[in-house]
């Protein structure tokens, strides 16, 4: 891929990543004293290399994710779409404030905390995904519109949409809400067609909310394998919630705000008629799951986007033949499949079943062998969970640790 | 089961629960502020049920927790063996701290810094059961032994004991070091017999390490189905770990320590001749895991010990047949198999493999169906990664919340 108009470089200078620069209480390896020891007072660092890093520990290829922002970038800019990245990938105010500061117009949240902790970091355009449905949940989310006119939220029933805008009435404001449309998961959403419409009206007619538009996320289809095989089915499972989108538009209703699509269908989702933004994720780092769906100029692998996010482990164990063990198991790794690979290695496999301890074997023709004390780099199986495993991002350049980026709303699932 | 001599009250009151309530920075749910006064100044709360509390959250149910410590060490005081239960699957000083203060002789850690946390809340017998192979956790532990006479340390090689002592020497302490034993599934450990020996001898002789034992964990036998058949592997894979034991023994080195088993083989371990504690971990908590391997009275399921920590979720999407959506996915449940069961309902499955969303189906005439905002209460899958994922166990007598426990070395993977 190309890096394209955008420098890269010129990406880390607008996001501010060295003042971003952070130090954790704990730092793997390190105590904090020598941590900021190694830190100018610019934040910037001198002398740490990831291979210095105790592990496990997650690293981020600076060189790897500009490249990636800026091929999301162009290419929905080209397609005619906007990018509204979803944070519950990557839970990192620092990352979102980059995904912002280069084009994309807002972020998503799965949850209310994830919102709550984004605004805490001064990120405004927020729309959160999923319908909020308890009343915690819901004076949370009130709580948090109140403070920040840029926040939006879903809602999929009229139940709900009443709750939301008596809640909103009781602070005295007016809520943004989108209506979230069902793809035919059958997961969350309302149906489409006239459920939604009159949900949609019943939205604009309640005294404290106020319409936006509508989302519809079609998870089942982001990793079908074969571009033309998930571009059909994209296309064929959005085309209601195009139907919806007319019907809003016929009865007067907003679409200012159609919102869906994810990393397997950046580049298929400006087909989706009146589609406004992709709510896309796992671009930014890459992932095991996604490299094997294939893309629209490679059908057996996903090479639109750079594997960005790495495990390092160390090996623990070398005394068996055929395997090594290193530090990194389920609480680092996940048992998400396909499991976490070997990066820039051919005939290895890894699994991480074991909860404290990876497994790597030697199997076909291994490209090396790994002694005790010597440190392995992991493309990660699933980018989300695993990334929710981890308080910091060690952000690398080459093999320069160029900063620490706290992963703000890690664990933060309610 | 029954919940024995000691009584479980007596339990809470030794292990000092009210004075461990911790206020987390935010608690699901409730502001700091709001938590706050409903507990009073002995930390006793007032009036929370645990159907208040936000989620997804993590709730432990301290009758059966209690009545899991209580068969524990009943059992294993009548088979003349002792428990090191193992505090990776907790991460929760005040649960070691229960541990200890119901018979327990130490705790493990699988990781340094989780035997650092532990240490920090006050906890001193700790044997770390995996070896540290690179300078900086060899710097770790031995700072951690400095401080701490009662820190125990594996090593599995010639190559780092030698390093262990060297590092020990330049503090000038002495560091006490087990042998681990490889049990047969090459995970970590070096090869009984023979090898094993000489390791030992080697740490007899260096300069600043004093040899206590041996270990051997084997991880592979715990979760065999059928009692007599787990018990026939739990024996003969162990045998070979006694045969070191007497070696040791004619050799003149100590085997005052030779530690293995777990929940799965805690009423057989003590039929391995030399063996003197249990590493049990999951007995506290249970799981689905667990629950399927059968036990010495019911080979279909295991009962010896209470399911007692449960996952709290809320339905958000009840609108299409057959189904609902929760807000525990795989974030709050991993995807360990078999999945999470809906704890006292029949008829449902519950699976979390979407990472935001869970699926509860309705498939062999459900006893109930949920509407939105109703809660669910799930027996978690595999408890030691699950308890990983949150910061905070709520522990809960009844339907009254307790106390809140922080989950200290949650994360503590390095």
């Amino acid at each position: 891929m190309s890096s394209g108009k955008i420098s890269r470089r010129r990406f880390l200078q607008n996001s501010g990543t060295a003042a971003a620069l952070w130090m954790p209480h704990r730092v793997n390896g390190y105590t904090q004293q020598e941590l900021l020891s190694f830190f100018d007072e610019e934040g910037m660092r001198r002398e740490i290399s990831k291979w210095e890093l105790d592990t496990p520990c997650l690293c981020l290829d600076l060189d790897a994710l500009e490249a990636n922002l800026v091929h999301m970038q162009e290419t929905i800019t080209r397609n005619g779409i906007a990018s509204r990245p979803h944070a519950k990938t990557h839970k990192c105010p620092t990352l979102a404030k980059m995904q912002l500061q280069t084009g994309s117009i807002g972020i998503c949240t799965a949850k209310v905390s994830e919102a709550e902790v984004m605004f805490q970091h001064g990120i405004k355009p927020i729309m959160m995904t999923t319908t909020n449905v308890t009343p915690t949940k819901i004076k949370r989310a009130m709580g948090l519109r109140e403070a920040n006119p840029e926040f939006i939220q879903a809602t999929d029933s009229a139940q709900n949409a009443r709750l939301l805008s008596e809640a909103a009435s009781s602070l005295g404001i007016t809520a943004d809400v989108v209506i979230d449309i069902d793809p035919g998961g059958h997961r969350t959403g309302i149906s489409p067609g006239k459920p939604a419409l009159e949900l949609a009206q019943l939205v604009d007619q309640l005294p404290a909310l106020r319409l936006r538009g509508l989302l519809c996320y079609d998870g089942g289809s982001q990793h079908v394998k074969g571009f033309s095989t998930r571009r059909q089915q994209t296309l064929e499972r959005m085309l209601a919630a195009t139907e919806t989108f007319d019907l809003f538009n016929k009865n007067g209703l907003t679409t200012e705000i159609f919102s869906g699509g994810g990393t397997g269908s950046y580049n298929i989702d400006h087909e989706t008629r009146g589609l406004t933004d992709v709510q896309v994720g796992s671009y930014v780092f890459m992932d095991a799951q996604y490299m094997d769906i294939g893309g629209l100029n490679n059908d057996t692998q996903y090479t639109d986007f750079d594997p960005a996010l790495t495990i390092l482990t160390t090996v623990l164990n070398d005394q068996y033949p055929g395997r090594c063990t290193t530090d990194a198991g389920a609480k680092a790794c996940t048992v998400n499949r396909p499991w976490a690979r070997v990066k820039g290695e051919t005939g290895l496999s890894y699994s991480s079943g074991s909860d404290e301890f990876g497994t790597l074997r030697y199997e076909d023709y291994p490209s090396r062998t790994y002694r005790v004390g010597e440190k392995i780099e992991l493309i990660v199986s699933h980018c989300d969970p695993v990334v929710n495993l981890y308080d910091t991002l060690y952000a690398v350049r080459g093999e320069r640790v160029e900063a620490i980026w706290p992963i703000a709303a890690r664990g933060m699932s309610v």
